[in-house]
């Protein structure tokens, strides 16, 4: 199966097999950039600049064109959005990492002698992206981090500090070279995953193919490939080799297949032999419930929806058949020297996470919780990367303690959260309402959000669910990135809006994070070219419009202001000095 | 045209003309029920019983039926989902309020002499809502709003001082008998309002009664008719006499209409007489613009997006045109007087609210808020009830400060907000942008939220984005009064999470806020009824689905924890104090 892409079949929908239903090309008035590095022509970070339509200002009778400059944002699509790529999904992606990767030496411990990697320098350009123009001319917030300051300008020694303190994390697999480096930490853009993979319900090696090159088209920064059913290592194998971003597995899924599904039947030898088989084709990242550990286990048997992570489920069972502690846990050292052979950064799985908004915050979750702390601690000593997974279901108000816990606990390891959702009464909305908790823990510091789509709790996810998925979490992880102030995250925000308040439509469209149904859900009503620059749309009608009406004010307003300012210059030069107030506020009622 | 319901054409999506195209009806596995007051039988007050099936549980080999109890939901939707309701759009609905409504006095004065109107009554019984069989017997988390103390109970001494301090409005003209009482503050259940009306680009009195009553069927608290086309006062006819929410409406809308357009030609004698025209036909509340005064115009001058409130724009044309102040601040009392005769309440209108990121919390935004809290001293002087309107477009970081500010310059009236949307760059996804930044604010202690739309920026909703809307929004509420711990909220959520560990699929979908959504999504991929009671769905497939494997442990949990605690027994006995810690915690490595 070949999917070769060219000028002749790009974006034909019924291309067909030979595109294995992969969608390809650019967003609409996109194109793919790369930023270069001076003095390491090996480095090409990809951007996606979208370009905009003029300013059309008024000068009296006549037209004034001034033109508005590309917008950049940062890109996880890959090549597969770059229409000059060939596509092969049989040979895979060319590799982004075209540098030496040293096996047996993890970014970890390179950060903490000192070494800037080609990674740190390529994260560096890609997360302190620089507007082509300067935005900032408008105002910026400044936003707040909690505990936190944000860089001024992201160096490439920043990188590298924050690595070597472990507060960051580059999750890049040395076997993995077709991955475009990026970093998870909260000194960072929040970044968003991904679920993918295949269960007995649904089962093909293509369809996982087409759904991480979907994911990543809307701005997926990690897949997590949660295959459960047959040819589990296979379907990795095409992912692995075609996919742009870093890939994080639950490798105790796969050991479970090998004993036939039986829990009970697991061993440590199985799940070594299954770690290396996964690392040496070149996952990034592994969950782990090394925290799961037998003691804690009566601290669920009251609680509402007992243990919903399905690892920590595998793994009690297993506990509890044998009566002995989790070989995750004591394996532990023997784990972490696999990982640091290929690079892989640990994702310290919460096994015991509420699923619900009864269980929030209980002893099991905080006890699994120190456990991971400690765990941490050891994966550092072993140069390992890490980060810790988070819930679940949590109120608001109990979200925050699950961040400054975390930040205690783990000693500021990057923290990974699913959601959390803030309350369980709107099966089908989900991904709203984890997306409510998302933006409040990412403004906290929470590094990368793991999606929820409507589809939660309900069934497996289709195409639509994953796009909503995605964009929900992209626009939760923006919202927490201008809270926190992450330096220049404003400029698309303050573009978008100048087109919104300019009626430049189809730049509204464009600068949004879905461009296609931004445009769509227009159209409906207004689908004439001509609409395309009306100074108004379907929702407020022409009259009534209030973008419109304020437009129309500018000129009323300007000359309001002159009056004012001319007689404030009076009363200037006759020796007032009051604080200037427009002499018309005080000028009382009309009748 | 009549819309009889009887049970001959109940339900029937075809019965078409006759009923008006109305949604009708029950939710599935709910019945209308009402609560009485012990004294006063002509309070009958509406929720919603949704009954649940029975907890199947194993014992041994037999299986034991444990009956589970109905919940109760507050319910805004009125009589139309009542079965037994005969609907008659021509004749309106019949009264709610039976009981003698005096004119000349508010809710405010009679609350300040003490006196506990029929309304409070019934609100009391509203607001304390009991469910029928004990939920709080499992955990409940305590909650905390900001600054405010939640009510134990919600007794009618309590919802009468509320009132009296102007923390909290009764929205109820005198002239809409056909409301059920309900309240706004911020010490009881934080409110939805949803928007309808027409426009030039789609304008049918018949639409707009369709919309009053599919927006309170999915939970709106009250519903804003925005008309600005032909036939506005005929329009807000058939929504008052319709309509079992308290309506609000935004006068200088038919104002403007009565003077062709033209923002110059307003004057206060219209606008007066707009007012005596909609508040006797029975509006409850009215968006009234005073606080943009003259004096501020110049301050949005430089802002990205001007001025985006339509009433705002408006009255910023009138003043610029004469010079003058605006008239609704200059006859503010003469306002305050034509309120009072009808009690209607004041909703203070935000008109220099941000209309983008870059804009929110200005200097604008802020002066406006002060006269916002000077008119609510006027406005309580005078005996009429306020709340005031918030933003808008503002950034995660910049929430809190819109609520501390509106407690403190207004006195802590209640806070009634769009949104907040917390960034400008997901058009067609801002119901999701907003529903964050919403949550958040209903959490410090916003009172009701204003809906918004995907097609908010874009185009006018459908009936399909309403539903979407309102939802949202309802779950953005819901998860605010679980923050805020407003007593019994958390019921609902125990009770679904509580259903969907014992996979009663079907109280599950019953039990959520749309369970036709809920339901569609499941059976999308497993639509047989034995999938109804699988111990699984499609996201995981039977052998990974965590909530099973979980279940299933239960047994060996239980014996695991009878040995422990055997075991500590035997400890115990032999005389050891050690805290328990169950001996296989400690019991080592497995190999």
């Amino acid at each position: 199966m070949t999917a070769t892409l060219n000028k002749a079949n790009f974006g034909k929908k019924d291309a067909g097999r030979d595109l294995a239903g992969l969608t390809l090309g650019a967003f609409p008035g996109s194109r793919k950039h790369y930023l270069r590095h001076p003095e390491r022509p090996d480095l090409r970070v990809p951007v996606r600049a979208i370009s905009q339509t003029p300013t059309l200002e008024q000068v009296g009778a006549a037209t004034r064109t001034v033109p508005n400059p590309d917008v950049y944002v940062y890109d996880s699509s890959g090549p597969y959005t770059d229409p000059a790529a060939q596509i092969d999904l049989e040979r895979g992606l060319p590799a982004a990492r075209t540098w030496a990767r040293p096996r047996g030496r993890t970014q970890m411990q390179a950060a903490r002698a000192g070494e800037i990697t080609p990674e740190m320098e390529y994260i560096a350009l890609r997360e302190g992206l620089r507007q082509p123009a300067d935005f900032t001319l408008t105002h910026q917030h400044p936003g707040f981090a909690h505990g936190f300051r944000m860089p001024r300008e992201i160096t490439p020694e920043y990188v590298r500090d924050e690595v070597a303190r472990g507060r960051a994390v580059i999750p890049a697999n040395v076997m993995h070279p077709e991955l475009e480096p990026m970093i998870i930490g909260r000194g960072f853009r929040v970044k968003v995953n991904a679920n993918i993979g295949n269960s007995v319900v649904r089962a093909s090696v293509v369809d996982e193919v087409e759904k991480l090159v979907w994911a990543t088209r809307w701005g997926a920064d990690t897949v997590m490939d949660l295959s459960t059913g047959p040819d589990i290592h296979q379907t990795r194998e095409w992912i692995l080799r075609n996919s742009p971003v870093p890939i994080g597995t639950v490798p105790i899924y796969q050991a479970l297949e090998k004993v036939g599904g039986v829990a009970e039947d697991l061993s440590w030898d199985i799940y070594r032999d299954t770690l290396i088989e996964q690392a040496e084709q070149g996952v990034d990242y592994f969950t782990i419930h090394a925290g799961v550990r037998l003691a804690y286990l009566p601290l669920t048997a009251r609680r509402r929806t007992g243990i919903v992570s399905r690892g920590g489920s595998i793994l009690a069972r297993w506990c509890l058949a044998h009566h002995q502690e989790n070989f995750l846990y004591t394996h532990f050292r023997e784990i972490c020297e696999i990982m640091r052979e290929y690079d892989v950064t640990f994702s310290l799985g919460d096994g015991l996470r509420p699923g619900s908004i009864e269980d929030a915050n209980d002893r099991a979750q905080f006890a699994e919780l120190d456990t991971l702390g400690e765990l941490t601690r050891t994966a550092w000593e072993e140069g390992i990367q890490t980060m810790i997974e988070g819930p679940g279901h949590v109120p608001m108000h109990l979200i925050h303690e699950n961040m400054t816990r975390e930040l205690e606990a783990c000693l500021e390891a990057p923290f990974y959260t699913l959601g959390p959702l803030t309350t369980d009464i709107a099966p089908g909305y989900d991904h709203i309402t984890s997306a409510i908790g998302a933006a409040q823990i990412g403004w906290y510091g929470t590094a990368m959000l793991c999606y929820v789509t409507p589809k939660e709790h309900l069934g497996l996810p289709d195409r639509q669910d994953v796009r909503e998925g995605v964009v929900t979490y992209k626009l939760a992880a923006h919202a927490a990135d201008l809270a926190k102030g992450f330096p220049g995250a404003q400029a698309r925000d303050n573009a978008i809006s100048k087109a919104r308040f300019e009626f430049r439509w189809v730049d509204q469209f464009n600068l949004s994070l879905d461009p296609e149904k931004a445009r769509a859900f227009h159209d409906e009503t207004l689908p004439a070219d001509a609409a395309k620059t009306a100074h108004f749309c379907s929702m407020c009608g022409p009259q009534f419009c209030s973008m419109k009406l304020s437009q129309d004010l500018a000129g009323d307003l300007q000359a309001y202001m002159q009056e004012g300012f001319e007689q404030k210059a009076q009363e200037f030069r006759a020796g007032g000095s009051e604080i200037y107030v427009p002499a018309a506020a005080e000028a009382g009622a009309d009748d």
